[in-house]
């Protein structure tokens, strides 16, 4: 008898073992092939403790240990970025999308990507003038799923961020025929300053920075006048729907902003050129990758051109990438994971405290926009038309603080900041009076708080002229 | 009897079973967390049964199965790759480096990477001018290990390419003072096309193309003149070592060859301005990048600015990449995976067979170069400076093929081959006597299999005029 138990009991742990082994599988197997070095690294160094207050790179400088060391946040530092250095500036100058860090690393799971070491070694892609052809059709279904922009019928090409994108669209726009009079290049002030300082260092014969709209105005731009014509919507700095005012035919639409995150959608933009960006999408501007939608055939073919020889295209490496990243986001939408929710409501609870803030004193002011209804939310949340529509559904733009100094002793904004430990984006670099400045909110949350702290003292402030 | 019988061999199974589940892991234990997913999926991809013609890529377009298809080697198709096209030409045009794919995909687990989806989303990065430190310091470390350059005291610049940094170097060696004439850019015939193609395209107040330097030795240069010479070293396409011709001080020296899978290592090159591409030395041309080795810092400045306003650098997630490829091949120097190793066995071969080809016939001729010893395969494999040196520290240069056409009627030497459908690059591109043309011996074992059997017949054929 009780070998008989004996034996049942060991014919039954037989069965829980072969289960264990061989049926207890519903992921697919762990991978114990050539990717196992490579995800145990990764793992590792995401596991690197930084304490919230920075993140650890699998590139990043080898610490005693042989692990990459803590890369802190601005203002953060030691080994774990724990200690708070005193009297640090906020830094709230660049455009540096860190507030969709989190995001993603939420979706750890979705997001990761194995390059094999033979990933894409050729000089060739599978499509046409360096480009993937899967990346280039979730570009597609992106825009139609946010329904920003309409991409059928167009061409899309790649660039090395929409900063490779500026100056190859502005060669694709100039006049071709060496007898005709140089494009020149222009914006409406505040304007985004990279464009002048980009068409200032690369001007040909065939083009170069004209200025001003304001300057072109009075003046009569006959058809025959080359101009090209940057129109930021919504416009950086100041966060304004923006139309062309020249009323010329060659116009660059950039439309880095018009995200949901960012900007109520409004109708889907439909212009011959448009550019955007991914690192204001997604959030990777480390990436480098940028596209423009181009109506004209001839325009498409002279920006091909300009992409193969200046750089043979955008790193295969990249293409990857941002194709995983996109796919992340088209598949989330509408969900718990939805990027565009979660950038939206980040940057809308950062302005609400900014503004509250700023409210309470007389020394300064935001811009105000109008709230808009948005389609996206109102799509995603909202899909019967019957229904009153939530507080969601009306957007302002929140990307940038375009603040103006109110007293009159604040004559440079940028400069009273300064004074305050709080580094800003001077109002003069966009051409503006320098009673404005602006204030990046899409950093870190880091840089965000360290901006209300060193905020505080200058509203508490008195105007030493006014009072 | 019986039944202690089974109890014993239940007892022995459970034991099997036990310690296949706990035991029998030598490696680390399977990853199991964020990674697993990209891991597999890139496994999955990877197994992809493509005849060894083709490879299936984790962002190719998807078959019904929904995995991507195999993306065929030239002329072969069918969904595994498995069928040749008939009458399918040989094409040896482009520089495309595919001969090292092999190598990659036999270094598979310690080339992949995981790229997280918060991997360096900031413009910025921990070195300045959106340079990795880890990166360069590698950079730096496998110019040591190779022994081709030497990089102390000297800055480093990244490009999309080296592609991306010809125009750049151009751009800083040209003359900043707007009153001084504009600088020529100039190269010695036969010279890689792509210097003229881009400095016409990119042509400036500042600089433009100039010519051959043929054109310029008769006259008088004087050190007032604002010339900039390109020196390939060894020069594509013939492979010969090169020195500037024109005297004058701004010479770009492009070592994009100078590795010993293609040519012999004299001396480390120790010129002020030279330019390397990760193209030609792990074959990763679809990575995009480059770098240039500079001496002045001035000259520096006007690069690195030249790159920031171009693209704001080179894409953060090759660095991560780029960086794992140039460690693999610093960890494999010497021993059994050696990529220069690897390279130069796979280059020799092809160029002897193509060599024992060619002399069977009077109607082609191949570029003659005197073996050369080589100090990086002597380092390697002789250390003792008494042993008599092996053949392989006698190297020549095996990238491409100048052919030369030597019957009176193949005036049109590329016309010639592609009758007989070979696809080279013709003579003049290079501006060279059309009674030259170039093959690339460095694309697919496909690629080279198929010229060989192209060329076949066309060696086999009488001269109609000489016969």
């Amino acid at each position: 008898m009780k070998l008989q138990l004996a034996l049942f009991s060991s014919l039954f742990l037989n069965a829980y073992f072969y289960f264990c082994l061989f049926l207890h599988h519903h992921q697919p197997p762990p991978s114990l092939g050539w990717t196992g070095s490579a995800a145990a690294e990764a793992e590792a160094v995401a596991a690197i403790d930084c304490s919230g207050h920075g993140r650890a790179f699998l590139d990043g400088v080898l610490a005693a240990g042989g692990l990459p060391v803590c890369e802190c946040n601005k203002c953060y530092h030691g080994s774990d970025c724990s200690r708070l250095l005193h009297d640090c500036p906020a830094d709230v100058d660049s455009g540096d999308p860190l507030f969709l860090e989190a995001y993603w690393q939420q979706q750890a799971a979705s997001s990761a990507v194995v390059v094999s070491g033979w990933h894409r070694m050729t000089y060739s892609t599978n499509g046409k003038d360096y480009i993937s052809i899967e990346l280039e059709k979730h570009i597609r279904i992106l825009h139609q799923a946010v329904g920003n922009a309409v991409t059928d019928g167009k061409f899309i090409v790649f660039g090395s961020g929409s900063a490779q994108l500026i100056n190859a669209l502005v060669y694709a726009l100039s006049p071709s025929n060496a007898s005709s009079s140089p494009a020149s290049v222009v914006a409406s002030v505040p304007y985004y300053p990279f464009y002048k300082k980009q068409t200032n260092l690369f001007e040909t014969r065939e083009y170069g920075w004209g200025g001003t709209t304001a300057t072109w105005a009075n003046a009569s731009v006959s058809s025959a006048t080359n101009v090209i014509e940057f129109v930021t919507s919504p416009n950086n700095p100041d966060g304004l729907f923006k139309q062309p005012v020249l009323g010329t035919s060659a116009v660059i639409f950039d439309y880095a902003y018009y995200w949901p995150h960012y900007s109520p959608i409004l109708d889907p933009a439909d212009e011959d050129v448009m550019l955007f960006t991914n690192s204001k999408i997604s959030g990777h501007a480390g990436s480098r990758f940028g596209w423009a939608v181009i109506k004209d055939e001839g325009v498409y073919e002279r920006t091909a051109k300009y992409l193969s020889l200046n750089t043979m295209g955008v790193s295969r490496d990249t293409h990857l990438r941002v194709l995983k990243l996109i796919k992340v986001m088209i598949a989330e939408k509408g969900g718990e994971g939805d990027i565009f929710e979660f950038g939206y409501r980040t940057l809308k609870a950062r302005w609400s405290k900014l503004h509250e803030l700023v409210s309470s004193s007389s020394r300064f002011s935001l811009q105000q926009h109008s709230a808009q209804h948005c389609n996206y939310f109102r799509a995603i949340r909202d899909p019967s038309p019957g229904n009153a529509p939530s507080r969601a559904n009306e957007e302002e733009d929140h990307t940038y603080a375009w603040l103006k100094c109110e007293w009159k002793e604040d004559e440079d904004c940028h400069e009273a900041l300064r004074k305050g430990s709080i580094i800003s984006r001077a109002g003069a670099l966009f051409e503006a009076d320098s009673r404005y400045t602006r204030l990046s909110l899409i950093k870190t949350q880091d840089d965000f708080d360290l901006l209300l702290k060193r905020m505080q003292p200058l509203v508490s402030q008195e105007a030493t002229a006014s009072s």
